[in-house]
This record gives structure tokens, C-alpha cells and sequence, in this order.
């Protein structure tokens, strides 16, 4: 869930809405593992350099930090992930978001047999990064190829390469259907959004087109009679019970949500140019 | 859950057992609430004076602690508890098994309208016993009173009085219904297991009636053709998919296991003779 | 720790000063425990209703998410606290500040044998306020023993009457010099801070007079020369190595900071004039 | 810490020593970091396959699972490690000891700007184990080069090229001194343990050379004068303060410790006569 407007109490999205992302971490709807309770992450701009990150191994529905801190810290934009481990251990570094200077990424989804990718890729990364990655997920070998590979520059064209290159290192292993899962990345000014999957059968992604939906959406929620017209929220899934107020992002597309703007356009992984260093 | 028999390594029954405790951690299918990662509590007897208590707050499916110790701990009698908790915060105090001396218990249900209650009967538990409760938890201060009323003479009794103040005092504040759910305890001998609810709808609990079941129920299992007779195996949901191979103990029943017995009796909350004390 | 000025980032104070709380965590120079290493507590006033509290086991030099709080929130008031676990159980609910309302407590010492005198002064808690204590330390009675005497209404008063009951409690019980510490408690408007013990003795508690001392004590730090006239800082042990800039409050006294002033007073434990209640 | 001989009872040295391993965590009298309050490992052979390994990023002397299970697991051979963590994270991943198979691996010390040497070692590592590294330790990294190398058929060859490729790989980066500290591994049979700093400056080793030794040192303890004659226990500080009990293993030297013999050798790390792979 990513959040992109003016600045709100987290808790107003994260707790106070029907479905809502920690709701979601009990019973998901949609998504493949019917119970994500392998950690928590909460990124978020306001006070202080950069932004923040608050990341948690307690299941998201039992953790009295993350409760004080939603009802406390007020932000225009941040990010919420909860986490299905798939083999890889619980642990505060392998919780979402992932962050660098001023930037977060978040990924739900996986690598397919990301234990047999994970050297390849890791030797991909630029070696002026590699002494930082901290834990041990597949999503964080992704965000720092995307950084390998542009992403403070051209988020669409970084995304593309990083994801292009786990397509061809897993083709090396015989590995099908390698990506998976939708990508949400921020610099604190625009979100990009990507939804794809190697077989072209992605978990969903939506977003609110306009303020004038949220209003509809939450008639009675004062907080979005306020808010500024260009607020957006994206979502793995759908908040509330009211229809046909979501905009779904098709299969291999990604959006672009800016304080300005809303657009998509559609996401084709790229075999990046510099050459997959093999190593013996 | 809770095994009583000759020593097997803990993982046997823990982890490797279709629909097993962790398993159900994840999926309850008959308890009241569908997920259960509010902590992990395992208690047994073995090397050292007194049962061991191992308690955890992490979801019981990603806890490598857990594995390890299941993995590498061999006990002939021990008990193991997954938390969905229920307002009391997520701490290892609040874990069960709870412990005295010789004395295991277990609880997998709720007291209603706790916040109410817990001060009348707190004043009821021994003050010699008072000052060691270390958790919130309804369940450790009925342990407590059960303590009071004699658990270590004679737990029926015990548990009937506790259950029977529980009720005396919950009915003075004009809470219904105020006990659910199954209790069990051991002495590292035998284990006293008990059904019963106030609105006479209690969870299910189940036990194995004798060996030769087990065999049926796990043809494959090298381990249970090899396991003494006597051993007796008592549980929430009946594990596996093998039909007619569990006994449901009924309604307001407890039941008795030890090395060379297993008996049912019927269950009724007895108000202590003791007064209740009224402090203003 | 706490702090009443301007908005600041809580790092400045937590984590950029030299022999500031974290490190003296690792360290303590003037403290009972040399390492104050069993849990952190933060609790500050912002946005959002009422005080927010951040409370970890972890030790708060090695906690990430308190490195990321307090980098990225600014408050204007604001306490922190390191715990050296004296008998009761580590775990979040045990670690200070204890809030009710917007009312935040901390307590640097002990209660003597606590464990004999606890059932007494939980008796003696307000039955309304009983049902919500939630961990096991000494400190989150005399908190609910302060609220039962009117925290709220009359501080000052109602910390003498928490601190004469726990004498009286223990005198009855024979247990000598009952009290031992500092206490500091805040509304969100102004701090109260006590220094006193049972058998006069007390744990260390200093505060810095006015800001012209504070720009002394940090000629090269920015954010001390834009600090607001009024600001205040209330410490166990100084900050820096500045000679001569931090007031030590004297043994049984207790000081009122607010926005607009501060003063020192004489603290001494009154018995409360409402019986104790004795239980059978 | 690291004991050989018969079955004992894990608390026995773990806790009830006199400036043992827990006591040392918080007081450490010789080790280059006074607190070693972040992490915790326990690794021990018994029941079971292969080696068990307890992890907690709690510290040590506020663990109560670690208590109960010290109390109540009983092993002939178990190695405790404390950590002090130097730039990595507080994680489960991260403590003491590692494994594989049937080895155990820990280490007391580190290795000097491991944030640059990091990729060039975790290139070297067999490509079979790079997906297994789970952490983000030097140890972790260190242990795989000497399994890479071998350490299951010949330890004292494999560790001399792990450490010898670690001072090849720095001196490549201009990195002076790079390795620290003391290691100890064991396949459940035998331990060996090695000093060695590439400043020749290391930190300190002790073991106990035969049981009377441990019998003059605890007198009155009954578990010591029933241990068996081949008994060893190997430490980083010794325990208790009769003097002269304790042999110091000498800068430069490994000790091997089995159950019918301990001898110990000069060690000499070996740059790897693999060539050490160089990617771009």
C-alpha cells in the first residue's frame, strides 16, 4: 500500500479502513498466501533527512509500536508492506521496505528458486553496493539491481534491465517463470508502480484515479472530504466494500502517480546492455 | 496439544504431523479463530529438575528456535500451545504453558470480560503466590486460583473451584457466560484434561484411546509402531485425516491420562467454600 | 531523559550528544547497574491525540527502529528511558514511560522487595484503573497508585501519597527503605521530576537552569543557538563534559519545569488519608 | 565457550560458573568490547540429528527461554558464543554459532573494513553454499571459505587458506590487519580452536588441560569430581579466579581437543592455492 497526498495520520489507512493493509495481513483476499505474518514494514517522508523506515518481525496485527506509531506520525507519503516469508528467514532486514538515499522499494511477490539465482544476480550488483545489502531476500537482490542499473535516474528503465536480467540468469538455470509480483518504488515526490510476472499472470494492483472517488468511497470519513485533490493511494487490494471505485493496473504495465499527474504505460523487462558477468 | 508416552523427539509430533499444532497455528479449522500467531508456548519434561518452558512471541511457523529445540529434544510427556490472543498483550509472560513447581497448565479458550473480572479474582489467588504472577493473561490467574484451591492435591477439585469462582464472581458483575474452553495440566506424571463452558458450548478437544489407534493412524510412522502401549496422545483438533481414530470427550467432562489409566468423568464448577473476599 | 522546548529531532538529544541516554545505556557513570541494556522506552507528544509511546526490548544501542524514530520525529516534548531489569520479567509492558490519558510516568530506582509488597499496593490501585496494568514492575504501580490519588489534579501531592503508601506498606511488612530513584511525569504541558528515597540517598536527577547555559554547554551545535528561550532538560546524569552547566536537584526535592518557568520544591511521602485496605 | 567430555547439564557452566560465559556477556573482563549485549548463540550435540543451535538477539542474561533451556538440556559437547555486534545487524542471522552438517563454527573477533573486503570473499565461496549464507557476519562469510576450502575433511588446512584468502583479498584492498580474533569448530568429536590476529596481537584462549585441573578449580562441586578424566573445557576468558589453572594458548597456535587427546600446533594462514577469482 502506498499512500501519496497530503500529509494524514498513517493509522487513518493502515487501521481505520475497512480491509485495510493489517486487516489484510489476517485474512488476504487475493493474494497467494492466505496469512502474512512474517514482519512488517512502514516507510515514510516527513520530519528529519530522507525517509523513514520502521520494520518488524511481530506480526502486523499484535505490534504495539506500529499502532503508536500510525496514531502519532503524520506523513504525505509512505509505504506499508506485510510479509509472507517464502524461505528466507524472518528477520527486521528482510522486511520491506528497502531503502537507499531518498529512495524505497517494495515487492510482493518472489524469484522463483531465488536460492539458485542468488550468486549470479548478487555478482551483478555494482560492487559500491554490494558491502550493504543486509539481508537476505530475493527483493532486496532486485532493488539493488534496479539501483545497479539506473533507478535514481529512470525508474521504468532500471526495473526493466533488473528484472530483464533475472529473466536471462534464470534462463541460464533453467529456472521458468523466474519474476513474479507487483513493484512499488518511490523517490518521495512519485510513485512508480509495476505490475508483472514471467508468465504474465500477475497479483493485482490497484489505485484510485481521483480524490473525487476517495470521497465516494468514504462518505462519512471527514479526513477525505479535506483532502487535496491530487491524493492518491495504491493497493495490492482493494480497500473497502464499494465497487467499481478501483482502477486495476493490467498485466505487465506500470503506472506513474505523481503529485501532478497519474499515467500508464506498459512494462517490458530489457536484457541490460552491460554483460552478465560470469564467474567461475 | 500434549504426549504422554515413552520419549520421542518433540518435532515428531510437532512439525511432522499433518495438520500438527503449527500447522493448525496457521489454519485452524475448528478453533475460534482462524489464525493463531500471538506466541508459541512448549513446556517438558526431561533433563534438569521440573518441566522446561520454552515461550515465544513469534509465530510459531517461523520461529527456528522452535525446530531446533523440537528437533533436538527428547521428552517422554509435554505440552505445546499456540496463542491467538484475545486483548492481553503479545509477550512471553502472557505465553502458556504456565508453570509451578512440578505443575504444567494449559488453557485454550478465554475468560469473558476479563478487564472486569481480573481484579476480584486476583484478590481471590494466595497471596504467597500473588507476587509471582508475571503475565496479564486471564489464563495465568486462573492457574493461580486453581493453585489456591489445591490443584497439587487434587486438580479436579482445584480446577472445579476455580472455574466455580470464576463464574460466582462474574455473575456478581452481570458477565454471562464467563468461562470457555479446554484446560489442561500435569504433574509430569499424568495429565488432567477438562471441557467445559459456562454456555455449555465448549471447544473441541480430543485424545487417542489407546496405541494400536496410533498405529492405524500412522501406518507409515516407523516411530509409532515402535511406541510403548500406554502412550496417549491429547489434542484440540484431531490430527490427520484418518477417520474415527480420535475420542471427542464430551461436554462438562475431564479426563484422566497416566502411564497405565485413562478415564473420563463428568465436570461441574464448584463455588469455592472459602468467601469470596469483597475489598472496596 | 526529557526534554520541554521548541520541536526538535529526538536524535539531537538521543543520539548526537556525547554521554546522551544511549550511550549511557552502554555505560552508565553514575548509576546503580552498569549497563542499562533490558529495554528502551520513548514517549513523546506531536501529532495525533495524546502521547505516543515506542517501547523495545531490544538494547537501545542496538535498535534500529528507535534510530529511525528519532531521526525522522521531532517533538517538543519528550522522555526517554533505559531499563535495567531488577526481577521482573523484559518485555515490552515493563518498559517505562507508562501512559494513561496524557499523562507520561518514568521511574529511574526500585521499590524494595517488591515482590512482597505488591499485592498490598495493587489493592490499594483504584479498582477502575486495576483491569488495565498490563506488565509486572514495580514502577506501574506507584504510576496507578499516583493516578488513584489524583496524578492528574495535584502531582506533587499525589506522588507524596503513592510514595507514603508504598512506606507504610512496607513498614507494615518490615521491608527498610522501601523507595529508591527518581520519578519524572509530564502532561504534556510541564514536567514534574522527584528525587527521593527512603533512606535519603536518592539516584542522581540534574536539569539545565536556561538556554544561554545550554549554547554554552554546545558552542558548535546549531540547533542550541535557534533553541527557544525556555527550553529545558531534565537528565539522570549530565550530558557532556562541561563542567558547571547542570543544577542537581537535591535530595528530597521535586522540580516543576513548564513553558514559562521552574521551580524547586521540598517532596516529602504523606500517608494517604484514605485507609489502606487490609485482605485476608 | 566451548565444553568436551560427558553429559552435562548446560547451565552448569553456562550459569552457575563464576565469571562465566552470561556473567562475562555483560562484564567482559578481557575482550576488546565491555558489553556483549547483542546476540546470543548456543550450539550443543544430544538427541537428534546433527547439532542443535539456539539464536537470540536478546541479551544473554535476560534470556529466559536460554535459562529454562540450559537447565534442561544436558550435552557432552556444546560451544556458547556472545556477541558484540561491530557494524552488523542485530539478528538471529547474524549470532554465533554456524552450521553445516555436523559442524559447528564460531568466532570471537572480526575482520577489519569488512564492508569492502565482503564481495571479493563471498565471490570465493563455493557457489553450492553462496545461497545458503542467510546473515550478513564476516564470520558467516569466513566459515563458508574454510568450508569451501575443505574444513570437513582437514579444519586446521581450511582455516589457513579462509584467513590466508582474507589477507590476500585485503591487502589487495589496502586494508592493514585485516583478521582478529579467536575460532573455534568442531564436527561433534573434537574442537579445534585457533589464536590468531594478523597483527599477531590476538585475543585471548584458554582451555583447561585435564580434569584434577577442573576439580582443584571447583572444590566443591559435586558435577566436577564425577566428570569423566577427558574432559575439556575451552574459553575466551577464564573462568572463576583460582589462579593458575588456566592454560593460555599462544598467539599463532591452534588446539585440538578430542576425547582421548589434546595437542596443540603452530598456525600459519595459507593464501588459497586456488586462484582468487577477480570480477570486474
Amino acid at each position: 500500500m502506498a499512500w501519496l497526498g497530503q500529509p494524514v495520520l498513517i493509522e487513518e489507512l493502515l487501521f481505520k479502513t475497512q480491509h485495510g493493509i493489517v486487516d489484510q495481513s489476517l485474512h488476504a483476499r487475493m493474494g497467494a498466501e492466505p496469512t502474512n505474518g512474517d514482519g512488517f514494514g512502514l516507510g515514510w517522508y516527513g520530519a528529519g533527512e530522507g525517509p523513514a523506515v520502521y520494520r518488524s518481525v511481530a506480526p502486523a496485527w499484535g505490534d504495539a509500536n506500529l499502532r503508536e506509531l500510525a496514531a502519532h506520525v503524520e506523513s504525505p507519503l509512505f509505504m506499508a508492506h506485510v510479509r509472507a516469508a517464502i524461505g528466507s528467514p524472518v528477520q527486521q532486514t528482510n522486511c520491506h521496505p528497502f531503502r537507499r538515499g531518498d529512495w524505497l522499494f517494495v515487492h510482493n511477490g518472489y524469484l522463483a528458486d531465488f536460492h539458485t539465482l542468488r550468486r549470479d544476480l548478487m555478482l551483478a550488483v555494482d560492487p559500491e553496493l554490494f558491502g550493504d545489502v543486509q539481508g537476505s531476500t530475493d527483493t532486496e537482490v532486485v532493488f539493488n539491481l534496479a539501483l545497479t542499473f539506473g533507478l535514481e535516474d529512470d525508474p521504468p528503465a532500471a526495473v526493466e534491465q533488473a528484472i530483464g536480467l533475472v529473466e536471462a540468469v534464470a534462463s541460464r538455470h533453467g529456472v521458468p517463470h523466474p519474476f513474479q509480483g507487483t513493484i512499488a518504488t518511490t523517490d518521495g515526490e512519485s510513485i512508480w508502480a509495476f505490475r508483472y510476472s514471467s508468465e504474465r499472470n500477475s497479483r493485482s494492483l490497484f489505485y484510485t484515479t481521483d480524490v473525487p472517488t476517495l470521497r465516494k468511497l468514504y462518505p462519512g470519513r471527514q479526513l477525505f472530504q479535506e483532502v487535496s485533490e491530487n491524493a492518491r493511494l495504491i493497493v495490492s487490494e482493494p480497500l473497502g466494500d464499494v465497487a467499481g471505485v478501483w482502477n486495476e493496473v493490467p498485466e505487465s504495465t506500470y503506472g506513474i502517480v505523481g503529485p501532478d499527474h497519474a499515467e500508464m504505460r506498459p512494462f517490458q523487462p530489457k536484457v541490460p546492455s552491460t554483460p552478465v558477468p560470469v564467474v567461475g
